[in-house]
């Protein structure tokens, strides 16, 4: 194989075209295997093969430095950058991260993991490069998904007017991790269409240096071009015409499906029907589908990513006019949606809860300050083995110290609904529900519950001294947790499902007074800012022991959740050791 | 005067040009004098005057909607709305707020303080209004200089493909607060140069129709292309160039001073040098100019709004290619910001504490996930009198509680040198300065502290009893309880200083337990999320009774900040009431 020949990037440029090419064969079928069995991003690898050799082949890394966007297009530049072994060892698949990470290569600039960050990047690369008087080049690489996300455009419009060298990379596949959305596209696809050669050209316009390469998988043509702006003098654009999912014809024909896989997706023959129990996401397509039917000005947004809420391209066509995506641009996402709602629509915004993190400020100001009553549905909140990019621990604290905002965690089917019709008929406030990331719970009897009289926890079984606060997926934690203590030292615990994160139950609270010693608040989420701490705020003052649960504020990289269950203590035997001797 | 046959939009539907121009010299002499008076918003007022006018003319509102991008350059629609009593009257110039407000008028669509937020919120609109099948007029007017925000360029990039009717009108006067930063305005300025005639148009690539107004301060010039686009069935921008400060010639001549002025600025005659106290602002500015002679790596950063900083157009001189203000773009600013850090500069980035929410997802991934060690300068943050959409008490809540931040709050002149300094020389971490809202104390005596021992808190007065722990801005209010509570309990409080927000210093807090009932945790900001329930939370399981002083979770509107520390308890005399029942 050549690629035993090829341990750094210096190797490759001792290669011939011909070489390379067969090299990208080598490395296709490294990456397709590796990702059928571990799951991963397989379009987007596939697609900037060959620009990464031929990056590699021309620029000098890590001398040259290049950020990649997202950097889950990243994989063929670990194999050609002293991780290979992450690609030809199976034993070893998971010994590197999806993503580029400082800690595993001199190559690797940035954790990086959310979009539309590399132009920003690279453009303080580069001026630090200047003020210590050094010329080497630098360098992103943008998916043209990417490119919708404020960041990215803020990115841009500040990178052309470095006045030195920089090279964004633009890995136009003409889609995003669905299909793109938003008026640029049409430019991509007109200098495409032009060969790069339209005078109305947005990158033109923000005052780049220009190149087009039509072959964008065709490693000669690309090592040419790159030749040309290698050490350029001034912000340079190379807009790449590349193909998703190259080389794998599945992958090609299927863009949207083999954007990131499940492992295994390669072995499946033909189309079996999966036969899906019930879910959270499931309960959730058909309340949308009905709710668009009876209501016309009922609207589903969501920020690129409706493969997170199963808005499967069936489900999008049947919602027609009454669905938006608004491509990477969570910002606009809120805005728009507070808009709708202020002009007499009824919109429903789903996003995931790491991805929220893109949009404090238009929540605070363009959705809370004006109060709009819009129904948000945050997905994947709670502890898990994720890659430390896709923490989704931190939307409590940051969707629920905001004024005015309703912040909903429900713990049964029957709940959900009825917030999802609270949050659909009132008119007073923005209403965001975390959509529980468990299991589908059900009680078989409606919820009446008022909502509108907000800040009530409900008791779910009356006992005393310890009282057990469990918020949404960690309800059936605190029914544990009960049992444990009912079975350790014969007290019969308090259960209480909050359902509400945004504030606290005074009356409630002031109640357990009386008869209980001891409350345990469990949140599936980071401890510091979240609901926790509001319950012990109130008992400051009190004889009250009160013990906050959750995730501890740190970035876990890949760790399992069964591991940081045990971290944090979110078990209920550990849980009974703390409080022994409080009790 | 033709202003008193104008009581709202539809009466000016009756005037001639010449009437209309004569209400512009009206309306802008009610302007200057009542701004001179109230201090306020004078060149973007003056700018948009004649396009409000030729605006409400054309257009029928409140049927047709227009949204006031920042929404700062409201005055004159405001005059034209029903509010002219604000502006006439000066028994009322405070009664309406700078902002549009739509508890005042059903001409103002949103409370909007922010920038870069119109396209988007317009958008929204539009589509309401197409889900309900109605057809009026959605118009944006967003100003030249926050176009560069991302969530401008994502509203743009989706209002563009709306594919229906939806008008944003650019008010290019050629100048952001300062001046403005981006390869965008080079674009702007070739379209105004070729007037509106160059083939390479950011808005066509966009993908709008495009019109120009060469004359934006001519009314007759601007009814004539109003016309031209009203009804329009496809997303339009019309790019008036406009005068900002026009027929005002101080305002026009000095267009960063005449921004935002302070009361009384026409009336001082001639340039008096004033002689300024040292201040927190003064001794940052001596901080950065010495520190970028030292070093050449070391650069200032901000986002479009130097004058908060102090940085005057001779101190950005002076600092030269070490100083980028990005414009108003604070994701691109902090991404920039970690970037220079990672290529081995000095960053220092300085943001105002409402800004700082325009950018929670860059501080946590581009910034902590890589603890790239860059100094951030907190400004204005506290509980004021502002207006609801300037609100400087949510920057505690945001920050701290993302891992790897370290947020420190100094309580003089020494301590606030001693972190700049150990910010600078540390790479360990991002390093937050919460700079200090109140007049400056010194000690005369150097600090020594070592802050790179993290959450080390300081006792700076030996007491029993009560622990009073004053953070920041709240450190003098601190001294102040210990006073209320020795003259009314007779009890020697302990008095400490914090000096970290982001984390308890568990073995100080642990020792006062034996000789401590009450803890008081004063803090100048939300308590929601905050810092004071972090110790609270460290006190859960403890006989320790801890209260939490701050601001509450709310939006509050102008409300003199005197008025919100009885409110929140935020007086010696109040807390000491508090803590009666506790001694």
């Amino acid at each position: 194989m050549i690629l035993d020949k090829v341990q750094n990037p210096d190797d490759l440029k001792k290669l011939s075209i011909e070489e390379m090419n067969t090299l990208a064969d080598e490395m296709r079928g490294l990456i397709i295997k590796k990702v059928n069995t571990t799951g991963g991003h397989m379009g987007p690898n596939l697609g900037i093969l060959e620009a990464t050799i031929a990056y590699h082949y021309v620029f000098n890394s890590p001398k040259d430095q290049i950020v990649f966007d997202v950097s889950h297009q990243c994989y063929p530049h670990k194999i050609l950058t002293g991780r290979k072994e992450g690609f030809t060892d199976p034993d070893k698949y998971l010994k590197y991260t999806g993503y580029t990470a400082p800690e595993e290569s001199e190559h690797d600039l940035f954790k990086v993991g959310h979009t539309s960050t590399a132009a920003s990047l690279a453009c303080g690369l580069a001026k630090a490069r200047d003020l210590k008087g050094e010329t080497y080049n630098v360098s992103a690489i943008v998916g043209d998904g990417s490119l919708s996300g404020g960041e990215a455009l803020e990115g841009l419009d500040n990178a052309a007017a470095l006045k030195s060298n920089i090279i964004i990379f633009i890995n136009d596949n003409d889609m995003s991790i669905a299909e793109n959305h938003g008026g640029l596209y049409e430019n991509l696809k007109l200098l495409r269409d032009t060969e790069g050669k339209a005078e109305c050209n947005f990158f033109k316009s923000l005052g780049f240096e220009y190149f087009y390469v039509k072959e964008g998988n065709n490693i000669e043509k690309l090592v040419e071009t790159f030749k040309q702006v290698k050490d350029t003098k001034c912000p340079t654009v190379v807009h790449l015409n590349t193909q998703k999912g190259h080389g794998l014809k599945v992958a090609e024909e299927n863009r949207e499906a083999f954007h990131w896989i499940l492992p295994g997706t390669l072995d499946k023959t033909g189309n079996v029907p999966v036969e899906c129990p019930e879910s959270y996401t499931s309960v959730t397509l058909d309340y949308i589908l009905n709710k668009a039917k009876e209501d016309k000005t009922f609207i589903a947004v969501n920020a690129a990513t409706p493969g997170v809420f199963g808005f499967s391209p069936d489900f999008r066509t049947k919602l027609g006019k009454q669905y938006t995506d608004v491509g990477i641009a969570e910002e606009h996402a809120v805005a728009y949606s507070s808009a709708l709602a202020k002009g007499g629509a009824k919109p429903l915004l789903a996003l995931m809860s790491s991805f929220v993190q893109r949009t404090y400020d238009q929540l605070s100001q363009d959705l809370c300050l004006n109060n709009s009553p819009i129904t948000m549905l945050i997905y994947w909140g709670g502890i898990s083995g994720q890659d430390c990019t896709h923490l989704c621990i931190f939307d409590i604290p940051l969707i629920s110290n905001i004024p005015n905002m309703v912040y909903l965690a429900p713990t049964n089917k029957e709940e959900y609904l009825a917030m999802l019709e609270y949050a659909y008929k009132q008119n007073e406030h923005p209403v965001a529900i975390r959509v529980p990331n468990v299991e589908l719970d059900s009680t078989g009897v409606k919820d009446d519950t008022d909502y509108s009289v907000l800040n009530k926890f409900k008791v779910v079984e009356q006992g005393d001294k310890v009282a057990i606060i469990g918020l949404g997926n960690f309800f059936n934690l605190a029914k544990n947790v009960k049992e444990e203590i009912k079975k350790r030292f014969g007290i019969d615990a308090t259960l209480i499902n909050p359902r509400f994160i945004t504030g606290v139950d005074k009356e409630l609270l002031e109640n357990l007074k009386s008869t209980h010693k001891v409350v345990i608040t469990l949140e599936d989420g980071v401890i510091d800012g979240g609901f926790g701490e509001k319950v012990t705020r109130f008992y400051g003052n009190s004889d009250m022991k009160v013990l906050n649960y959750g995730a501890e504020k740190e970035f876990t990289d890949r760790v399992p959740a069964e591991e940081l269950y045990k971290r944090y203590h979110l078990t209920p035997e550990l849980i009974a050791e703390d409080i022994k001797n409080l009790l």
